[in-house]
């Protein structure tokens, strides 16, 4: 008798805000999700939320800027937890420093955040889902990741690699049943950080002016569930009183 | 007593296809539809349909192009049917020439079905929002909307102008309470007319490779289902074989 | 005895800044410059000014919305003045309204202006051109070309369309041996109506803050120079002060 | 008595093709050339040519991606050769591999290529010129600055940092004096390499299907000359007959 292995979710960079909403919204649908930070520690608040509410999940702690911790996560969940059917790469790294002050140090660093990292778990999810022909790959953009603004050479620079690597891989997995698509997040997003250190804005925009983690993870939700033929590779989500 | 008035949703070029799933799919969803085109009599059966799942839905004659039309399409909805809450705008005219045979008849007629009436249908659907803060004007893209490919300098013009107004409109309404986006559909659409035309690719590509009009009609639903925090200006659909 | 037949360069567009500076600039290098405008009384001391400096004009009064003008302002400058090798299409039309104050004639108007005389130009000219498989025919954009900014619906809309109309002429056309290209210009540029209108900003800036219309006819001259091995599409030219 | 010092244009990425043309260019110009690549040894023949006709260069051997000498690079020019005015980032890296192939070895090295090594030149160069409020940066782009193909998520992903760098570099320097722009260099260009291994093409196509570096040294040398009110961030070049 065989049984059919769950389906799981790998949410890379899960941070307390994004992150942790995409893989709570995963979990909802059923998924088995697979959540990893560098700090594994901080994971265990959403892992026993989801568990609370009946969903399957475990945590890992991961540098996804290292490629033999990345190698070993795709297989270990595969080996161990089941079809990895969806990934989603959330790493950050926002920074703004004028062009002097950027040090080498930073740029790399920033890069190795936003695009190794990115490059890293691309391809270790690729190689597992093309056995199979299936299985969606998400990039968290920025606004950065098609505008390089004043003093975001290093921050820009990491997300449109990160945009390049997307759009190249979707070009090249698409015809062979893996979705690949990039989200544009443009906007402030409902943190503990941007409600400590932007209080007077978050205060002045009210609700609509900033974006909600949930509301961010029903779009990831709502592409990994699009049909073959009907695939989106980029969307933007903003507020509704965002300039732009 | 106050009855609270039903929702609308209007499709303007409301075609066999893409059109009527967009009708079908918010009338399932509890809309009121109100659907338009030149040939009002064409619109029987999908009238009929929506009515047989319990939907409600009416039909419209209407030129596009012509404002008194349109104003006069509007203010009957709003007097007679309910609130419009929801207006999509999919008329088409895809048309490939070289330069030298685009008649100036040609050209002016293709932005006048993409572009004059776009601007007509989405002001007189701002107009009666704006009143309420709230609505969601969404407009049917294509490939070339972004790209002036040789022989497409009639359609590329009308839908990049097209792709304009909705960026204009989006960034002065956003604020305002009203959502617009902009869906690109990059591909075939399964229709009587593609499976006619382009009997040998349809074969050939499969379901996974020609859009499913239910499938493009999720897309449009997906965008005017989302928070006011989290909006979305453009996503593209394609199927998963296409060539980007 | 066969005498070669003079090099034209046509100037539609012709306006006391702009227009002129192109005319100016392509007479010093020896073309013959054709201009027209619709007030053609106006294209009086340009015309004398380049004669003066030993050059060579024609001024013809054209609205170049209107086919058969357009027509045939080309075969008769073919006819009795010489063979055309460089057109240039820089007529304007900057308006901005709220889209509810956008009227249906407004934006008609603003379209015709922008796309529909860039078209017919654009048409004519590669009708002749494409007989001899050279020539370079140049249109002027704007920061509305790429952006719908709020309250550009009518001007982004036409501008959009004429970029589009470059783009697809550029990609029939090249291989035929004609050059197409479109100039993004975003800023101010130093006229009358400027120094009359935004006079407080324009003492701001200083010189190295608005174009300098000479300087944007340096660029028209660059890209008619490029050999066939290297042209450009598109270029941007702004200020160095300006925010973008 | 004071002696004005020489004007220095510095040419990183001094390849036989581009590099060496847009340093012969400038030395006709009246600059002295600094020219760097790794094989010092390699500059030989482009320096000799530069003396024999007049100009004055100077041949540096220098590894772009290691910080101590760019910075000592910058450095020694100034304090013994002269004022650098222009600066030039030639860096290649070209590579293709689907992206099971594709190492983080050789993801990291091409970033490092364009990205790293853009950037460290890009601040050093800003460095020295933003003493003086003026200078000329141009980085050179290619087809996937803009576009991510399938098998380039390396090349794209340091194109595309490069690019964002650019941009964020002109937003930031351009109202300092600093002119910084980016050269999308859109075909085969007319190499040795070329010739070799793409014979057939380059037969097929010629003279006007491929670059010739002489007339790209153009593009770059008029994009220096361009005054402070009309500067270009970004300009495309390719062949006539070139797909796109």
């Amino acid at each position: 008798m065989r049984v059919s292995r769950p389906s799981v979710c790998c949410v890379i960079g899960a941070g307390d805000a994004t992150g942790s909403a995409i893989a709570r919204r995963f979990a909802q649908e059923g998924y088995t999700v697979c959540v990893a930070r560098r700090n594994e520690e901080a994971l265990r608040p959403l892992i026993q939320e989801i568990r609370d509410q009946g969903g399957h999940a475990f945590a890992f702690g991961m540098d996804a800027r290292r490629e033999e911790q990345v190698v070993s996560f795709f297989n270990q969940i595969e080996a161990d937890v089941g079809q990895i059917d969806a990934v989603v790469f959330n790493v950050g790294g926002n920074v703004r420093f004028p062009i002097l002050e950027t040090t080498s140090q930073k740029y790399f660093k920033v890069w190795e955040m936003c695009a190794m990292a990115g490059f890293l778990v691309g391809r270790e999810a690729a190689r597992v889902m093309l056995q199979r022909e299936r299985g969606t790959i998400l990039f968290t953009g920025a606004t950065a990741s098609t505008r390089g603004g004043a003093g975001f050479s290093a921050f820009a620079g990491g997300k449109a690699a990160l945009r390049a690597l997307a759009q190249s891989m979707a070009r090249e997995l698409g015809p062979k049943g893996i979705h690949v698509a990039h989200i544009i997040i443009d906007g402030l997003i409902d943190t503990e950080f941007a409600r400590q250190n932007f209080t007077d804005y978050v205060n002045d925009v009210g609700h609509d002016g900033i974006l909600n983690p949930d509301h961010i993870a029903q779009a990831y939700w709502y592409l990994n569930s699009q049909p073959k033929d009907s695939w989106t590779f980029e969307l933007d989500l903003r507020p509704s009183v965002e300039k732009w």
